[in-house]
C-alpha cells in the first residue's frame, strides 16, 4: 500500500494527535423508553468515547445488560438489542479506554450484586488513588474480574456494613480520590455523584416529567429533554419515586471543572456551566488574534475542531475564512482505534488541501490545541505542497505542558512537545513561518474573567500550569499502572 | 425506538434529500503500485458511490478482480486484498445504482473475455438506449448475467466483427447513447472514452511518468499525480507501451458538461473544466446574495455541503456566518443505503441544533439544492424549535423541474417539489418566512458567464431547463424500466 | 500447532483421500412449498457437494434466485432465505467444484434471460467437450461470466435459432458430450434430461400429486416423496401444467450407470436402478470375503463409508465385526475444503484407535476404495501404535487405475496408487501385513451378474478398467483445462 | 419450512432426547506446547460440552486467557489463537450450561487475581450448596461476576485467610458439596482435585515427561500421551516443578463413580476406571438380550449411541445387525444448542430409514437410554413408516426415574417418562410392539459385578435408584435455582 510513506501529506489524519475524553454517561428513570432514549443519548455523546458502550436497564424484576465493542449506532441502533432491555429506568455509558484493555468485560456499566439488590455503575473520570484501594481490596480477598477502576467502587460498595445502599455508596466516595462523575442503578433508583472539585461534568435534564443525568446538554437536546441544572461539585443526587433528593457528603470546596471541556471535548452545541462551548471558542479565537495575528490573506480552519476558533479569529482580524483543508467524509469504521498499529493503517486519507485557496496566499492555520505535534507539522507541509507562500500556525489554547490524570487521555510528559521545546524549537518542528499559542489569561478572558486567578482559579487547568488540585496517590507509590495478572484478547 | 416518530427534528438526516450521483471511475497504466493507486484514488471519489467498489488489475498472464458492497476504505485498505491484484495497470469504480439491483454481479468493472483477449471496463454515466439494445441483444442469443447497462457495452464489444479490439470498442460507442465516462483494460491497453457532449467528467493525470483517467482531480491529488488535461468531449484516448493516442470517432459537437458536477457532485477541493468547484459554489452564494439577500442576524449553512455558498453569501451580504448546525461524525456504516427502509431505521441522528447561534434571531439558511423538501421541511422546524425568530431559506440553485437521465439518481418528476409547485407554495411546504433560489442565469453568471445562451447554452442543465441534449430513446418505447426476470438479494 | 506432524496418526482424516462427486440436483414443480422442498432435498443429496448449495424458484412473474457458498443447512434452513424464493417450481444444486474456482458467480443454478422467457439450469455430471464448444461461442460474441461448463449449455440454448424453447434445449444436448443429469426451470415447464448413456443418475418422483426430479431416492425418502421410475439415459422430460411428457431425442444406445455410484457415492439408503446400494455393499464384502478372506480375530471398517462392507466380510468369514476406529463427530465446518492447505489444517482430528478392540488382535481393516494411499497407510500405523499383532487391509472395490472425466474428482493418473504400482508395491507403500482388492469380476457379481461381459458392460467403469464410454474431445485438443482470463477470489 | 409438521419422522433428531453432561476439563504442567496440547485434549472431550471452550495458560510473567462460544474447532485450530496463550502450563474447560446463562462470562476457565498471585479453576461437576454459599459470600460483600458455581470456589479461596495458596484451596474444597473434578492452574503448580466420592471422572497422564488432567482417556490418546492412573476419589493432587504431590484431606470414604459415564457419556473409545467403555457397553447389550430378546429378524442400533449394545445384543440373540437407520453427517452448527427453539429449528433432518432393510422384517430397535421418550416414538413411526412389521424396542440401561443434581442436565422429574409411566404405559406411548430395559442388576453384571450390593453399591446410580450419595442442600432450601439478578445475551 503507498500508505507505508508516513509523511504524504495528503493522506493524514488530523485527529492522530489530539487529546482523548474516555467516557459520557447517561442515565434515565420512570420513562417507558428509558433503553432506546439512553441509547440516543449516548450516540450523542459519541465523541467522548469510542471505543464501547453499555446499557443496563432495570424492570420490576431484574437488571438487564447489553455491552458492545464499537459504536452506539453499530449495535444500539438495533431494534433487538434494544428490546432485550426492558424497564423504565436505564444507565448508559460511551468509553475510551485509559485504564484496562480493551475487552468486552471491562465495558461499563458494571455490575454487581449486593446483599441488599444489585447495583450498576457508570463512571467518567479517572481515580488517583485506584490502585492502591484495589491492592487492598484483593488482600482483603476481593476478585476483581475487570481492570478497570470503576469495578473499585463497587467493592467498596458491596463491603461497606451500613445497611442502606446510598450510605453504602456515600461510603464508598469517600474512600476515593480524583476526578468522577457517576451515574448508578439500583432496583428503585438513580443515582448521580460527581467529584469534590467537580471536575468532569454532569447535569440534570427532564423529559415527560421524568430525570435525565448526562455529561452534556447535547445529549439532552437529541431527544427534546429541557436542562435543568448542573449537578454541584461534590453533590449525590437520588433520584426516585419520591422525587429528586440532593447530598452533600463532602466538606465545602470551591468548584473548579476541567477547562478542557471547553477547549476541545464538549460538543461546540453543548452548553456547560452556563456557557455556550461554540461562543468560548469562537472567543479563544478572538483572544488569539488580538494577541498574535499576522498579515496574511486567508484563515484556515483545522478541520473540524478548529472551525468556530477560526471564525472568531477572522472576524476579529478582518482576514476571510475560506475552507482550505477539506476532510473526506467516508472513511468506513477506522476513524479511532486503540492501537496505534490500526491507526496507522487504514486511517490516513482523510483530508486533502483545497489548492484553490491556498496556491500563492499567506495562510493562518487554525488549530485548537497542539500535543506531539507530529500531525501539525504534515499539515504545513500540505499547505506548502499546495503552494501556499505564508504558513502561519496559531493555537487556540496554551501550550500543553502537563499529564493528566483525571480522565483524559494524555500521553506522558516527555511526548509532549510543549513539555521539551521553546516556542521558537517548536515552530522550527512543524515548520511554519511563525507559531503562536493563545494565554493562560486570554483563555480565562475567553471565558469571560479577567485573567487566571492564581489564588483561586475557576478551573482545573492543570495542563497548561501543572497546577493539579487533588492528591496523586497512585503516582507516589510504586504500583505499576497495570496490576491484572490476565491478559485476554476479546 | 424512539425514531418511529419521522418528524423528529432532532434526528434528521440532512443527506437523505439531495441527488445522488452514480459512478467514480479510475484508471492506471504501466505502474507498479497500479492496484494500490486504484484503491486511493477510488476513496478519493468515494463522495460519487458509495454502495459498492470494485477494482480489475492485469499483470503479464491473466486479469484479475475483487469487488465488494460498501466502502472503498472497508475492503480496499486490507493490503491482502491489494495484494491479490497484481500487475502494472488496473482499473476501479466506485457504484451508487441508478439501474439494476445492488447485488454483487453488478459490481464494477465488469469483464469479459473476447477472442482477441479479455477487457474489463468501468463506466460512469447512463446509456439512453440500453435497454433497446439489451433486448436486441438478448433476441440475438447474448445471455445478460448482470442488470447493469455496462454489460451492454461489453456485449457490443464482443459481437463486434472487427479484428481489432480498439475498433470493436469504437464500433460498441457508435451504437450507444447518452452520458458516459468510461475507462476500460486490456492485456496490453488502457482506454478511455467521454460521450460526445462530454455530459460525464474525465481526466487525465500522470504519476511517475504513468498515465491516469479518472473522474475528478481530487483523486490525482491524493497520490499527488499531476493534473494533465480534460478529456475532450467524443474523444478516445489509448494508452499502451506506445504512449497516449487520441481518437476522434463522432462528429464534432460542442461540448456540455452537467452543471450539476458543479452545484452538487464535485467535491469542493477539485478542479473541473478548469473551475475550482469550491470558488464556484462561493460564486452562486455571492450571486445568490445579490439577488435574494433579507434582512437577518445569521447566516446558517446546511452541512456540509452548504458551506461554500453560505461563505459567499455571508461575505456578499454582511450578515455573518455561524454553524447553527452540528453534525454528528459518528454514524457507523449507515450513511447511505439503497433501501428507504435501511435509511430510516438507522440514518437519521446525524445533525443538531446550535442553540446559541439560533435562539432570538433571523436566520438565512444557505442550501445547494431542494429536491423532494422533506428535510428542508423537518430542518426549518428544527431552526424554529431552536427558539429561531425568523427562518429564510436561500437555495445556490435553481429550482429542480425535470428529472435526469444521464447518471444521476433523481427520483420521478412529479416527486420533485420544484416541478409541481409555485414558490410560493414550496414556502409554506417548508414553513419558511421566505424562499428564493438562484435564478438560472445567476447560476450561468456563477460560472462566469452573462447569463445562459439559450441557443448554445454552455452546460447540460436539462433537470433545471427541461432542455435534454441527446435522445431519450428508452423513454420513448415501452420497454419497462427493469427488464430482468431474476431478483437476487446478494 | 501440534498439528504440524503430518503423520501423527490420532489425527488422520479418512475422507481426506476419497474421490469427489460434483453434484446434486431436485426440482419440484407445482408445489407449494416448492423452495422448501427444494432445500430439504439438497440437504439429503449433501453428501454429492458440500462446497455450495444454490436454489432458483419461480412464481408468476418472475425468477428468484438464492446462491451461497458453504452447506444447505447452514443457509437454507433460514426461513427468511426460503420466504425469497416463493412459486410453485424450484431447482436447487449442490456443488462441488472440478471445474471452475469456487466463486460465487459459479454457484449453480446458472441462469439466463432468454428472447422467449428466463431459463434456469442445475448441472450433475461433466462435459467433455465443454472447453471446445466454449472457444467457438467465445469466438462468435458469446460473453462467458462463469467457468463452469453449465454456462456452456445456457448459451448453445440462447443462440440456437429454434422459436420454442424446448427445441432450443434439445439442440443444445445434441452438440454436448460427456455425462450429465440436468434439471432446468422455465417459465412454464420443468424439464430433466439425462445423458446417452445414462452416467449420471436422475430419478422422478412425486408428492402430492406433483412431480420432482433428484439424483437419488435419499432426497425422496426426507420429505415423504413416492420414488416413480428411474429416468431413461438419453431421455427428456417435460414436465408443465398438462402433465409429464418424454423425448427420446438421441439414438437409442443401451444403458450404462457409472458404477462408482454403488461404490462410493450414492448414500447407502438410495436405490439406485433398482439396487439398495447398502445391499450391494454387503455383497462387495461378502465377494471380497470370498475372493480374500485371511485368518484374523476381528473386522474393523473405516468409517462410515466400509461398514457396510465390513459386515458383509463378517457375516461371509464368521470373524467379529467390531468399532475398532471412533469417529469424533465434532469437526466444525472444516469437513471439506476446496483447497490442501484447509484441509491440513483444521481437518485432521477426526479419528481415534478404540484400543481395546485392537491390542494383541490380528484385524482385517475394510474400506470402499484406495486412491492415493496417503491415509491408508496413516490407518495402519494408527493400527499397528495400538498394538495390533497383525494388519490385513481389504478393499471393496478393484484397483482404481485411471481417471475419470465424467463428473468425479480423482487426481492426475500419475498420483493413483494403482495406476503405477503393483500389488505387493502398495502393500508395502500402506504397510500391511497383506493387502487385497475386489475383483472387476467380484464387484459385478454382487451387482448380480455373472462377472463383467467385455463386449457389452452394464455399467461405466473406466477408473477400474480404462473403458472410456464417450469421445474425450477436450483432452484431444490442446486448450487448456483453465480457459477464464480472469481471477477473483469471492 | 416443511418442519413445521413436527411429527415428520424423515427429519427428527436423535440426539435432542438424550442427557448432556456439562463438562469436560484438561490440564498440562511444563509442556512447550501448553496450549496446543490442550486445545487438542479439549477436542477430544468434545462430546462433554459443545456450547463454550476456554483456556488459561501462565508463563513467566502473567496469564493468558482465550475464551468461546462454540466449538473448540471452530476456535481453537485458530494458529493465533493459540499464540496468544503462551506458557509452559495451561488448563482448559469444554461448557454444556447446567447452572448460568450462555455468556461468554460465563466460560470457564475463571480467573481471580489473589493476594498471593493469580488462580484460575475449570470445573466438570455440580455444587449442590453453591446457591447458599453463593448467598454468604455475597451477604459478605463479594461481588459474583458470573452465575457459574465455579466462581464460588474462587471467591472462598479468595476469602480463606491461610497463607498458602494450597491450603486456601483445601479449605475451599472442605466447604462445597456435590460432585467436581477441578483443575486448577497458579503461577507455578497445576492442581487437580476430585470431590469425595469420586463422582466426576479426573485422570494423570503423561507425555515427555510432563504430567496432565484430563476427563477421559481418549483425551491423552490424541496427543499420544500415557495414561498413569485414575486421580482417587476425595484426592488433591499438586504438579509442579517438584514433581507430582498427592493431598488426602478428607474423611476416607468408599468411591461412588457415576455409572452414567459408562452408560451414555464417556467416548466408547475411552477407559474409565479401569474398564473400556465399549466392551462394557457390547456388554450390556449382552445381558439385554439374555433379559429379554424377542423374536425378530434384524437389530437396528440407534445411531450412534446405541451401536455397541446393539453389536452385543446382535452376538447374544443371534439376529444380523444391520445399519436400519442412516445419520446425514452434514448439519452444519446447528448440533446442539442451548435454546429449544433454535433445537427445533435447524436440527431435524439428520436420520433417515434404510428401507431396503426395514421393509417386511421384524426389528429390534437398540437404544443406550429413554429419557422423555420423544424422539422414540417418532422413530418407531420411522420404523413403520418404512415398513416394518413388528418393532421391538429395547434399551441397554434401567429406566430413569430420578433426576442429577450432579452435573448431568437431566429434565425435571415429570418430564422423565419412566418416572411417571409403567413399562405397559411406555411401551403405548412409544407405539413399539414390544419395550424392555436392562435390569439394574443386569446393569450391574455388565460392569463386572453379581448385581447390585444394596448396601455398599460401587457406582452412583440415583437416576435408576433414588439413592442420592450426598446432601442435596440448595434443593432443601427455599433457594430460587437462577439466583442473578441481571441478564445478558452475550
Amino acid at each position: 500500500m503507498i500508505d507505508s510513506d508516513d509523511d504524504a501529506l495528503t493522506t493524514l489524519d488530523l485527529d492522530a494527535d489530539r487529546l482523548h475524553e474516555e467516557c459520557g454517561v447517561f442515565g434515565v428513570y420512570g420513562h417507558p423508553d428509558a433503553a432506546a432514549l439512553t441509547a440516543l443519548g449516548l450516540h450523542a455523546l459519541q465523541h467522548r468515547g469510542q471505543e464501547a458502550a453499555g446499557i443496563v436497564s432495570r424492570d420490576k424484576h431484574r437488571f438487564h445488560a447489553e455491552r458492545r465493542l464499537g459504536l452506539v449506532g453499530d449495535h444500539f441502533s438495533d431494534a433487538r438489542v434494544i428490546a432485550r432491555l426492558p424497564g423504565r429506568s436505564a444507565i448508559g455509558h460511551n468509553r475510551y479506554s485509559t485504564t484496562g484493555e480493551t475487552i468486552l468485560r471491562n465495558v461499563q456499566p458494571l455490575f454487581a450484586e449486593l446483599d441488599a439488590g444489585g447495583m450498576a455503575v457508570a463512571h467518567n473520570g479517572n481515580l488517583t488513588n485506584a490502585l492502591t484501594l484495589r491492592r487492598e481490596l484483593v488482600r482483603a480477598g476481593a476478585i476483581c474480574q475487570s481492570t478497570s477502576d470503576t469495578e473499585v467502587i463497587l467493592h467498596l460498595v458491596a463491603q461497606s456494613r451500613r445497611p442502606r445502599i446510598i450510605d453504602r455508596f456515600v461510603n464508598a466516595l469517600r474512600e476515593i480520590e480524583g476526578a468522577y462523575a457517576l451515574v448508578a442503578l439500583t432496583p428503585k433508583k438513580l443515582i448521580g455523584a460527581r467529584d469534590p472539585l467537580g471536575i468532569r461534568p454532569l447535569i440534570l435534564g427532564e423529559l415527560d416529567g421524568c430525570h435525565i443525568l448526562t455529561s452534556e446538554t447535547c445529549a439532552l437536546d437529541i431527544i427534546g429533554a429541557k436542562y435543568v441544572r448542573d449537578i454541584e461539585n461534590g453533590e449525590v443526587v437520588i433520584i426516585s419515586e419520591d422525587g429528586i433528593q440532593s447530598l452533600k457528603p463532602f466538606p465545602p470546596q470551591r468548584m473548579r471543572p476541567c477547562i478542557f471541556e471547553f477547549v476541545y471535548f464538549a460538543r461546540p452545541d453543548s452548553v456547560v456551566q452556563g456557557q455556550s462551548v461554540y461562543e468560548v471558542r469562537k472567543n479563544m479565537g478572538v483572544e488569539l488574534a488580538r494577541e498574535s495575528a499576522p498579515e496574511a490573506d486567508v484563515i484556515v480552519p483545522i478541520p473540524d475542531s478548529g472551525v468556530p476558533a477560526a471564525i472568531g479569529f477572522s472576524r476579529e482580524s478582518g482576514i476571510p475564512f475560506e475552507l482550505g483543508i477539506i476532510r473526506n467524509h467516508y472513511v468506513g469504521r477506522t476513524f479511532i482505534q486503540p492501537t496505534q498499529g490500526v491507526r496507522e493503517l487504514g486511517v490516513r486519507m482523510k483530508h486533502s488541501a483545497n489548492r484553490s485557496q491556498i496556491a500563492g496566499k499567506r495562510i493562518v492555520l487554525v488549530d485548537d490545541s497542539l500535543v506531539r505535534g507530529t500531525t501539525s507539522l504534515k499539515i504545513v507541509k500540505m499547505m506548502r505542497d499546495a503552494g501556499a507562500k505564508e504558513v502561519h500556525f496559531r493555537l487556540a489554547c496554551p501550550p500543553i505542558t502537563h499529564s493528566d490524570f483525571y480522565g483524559i487521555d494524555t500521553p506522558e510528559r516527555e511526548k509532549l512537545l510543549a513539555a521539551t521545546h521553546t516556542l521558537e524549537e517548536m515552530r522550527q518542528f512543524i515548520g511554519a513561518d511563525s507559531l503562536a499559542f493563545l494565554s493562560v489569561d486570554g483563555l480565562y478572558r475567553a471565558m469571560g474573567y479577567e485573567g487566571r486567578d492564581k489564588n483561586l482559579p475557576e478551573f482545573t487547568d492543570h495542563c497548561f500550569t501543572g497546577d493539579y488540585p487533588t492528591p496523586l496517590t497512585d503516582l507516589a507509590g510504586e504500583t505499576p499502572r497495570q496490576l491484572s495478572l490476565i491478559a485476554e484478547a476479546s
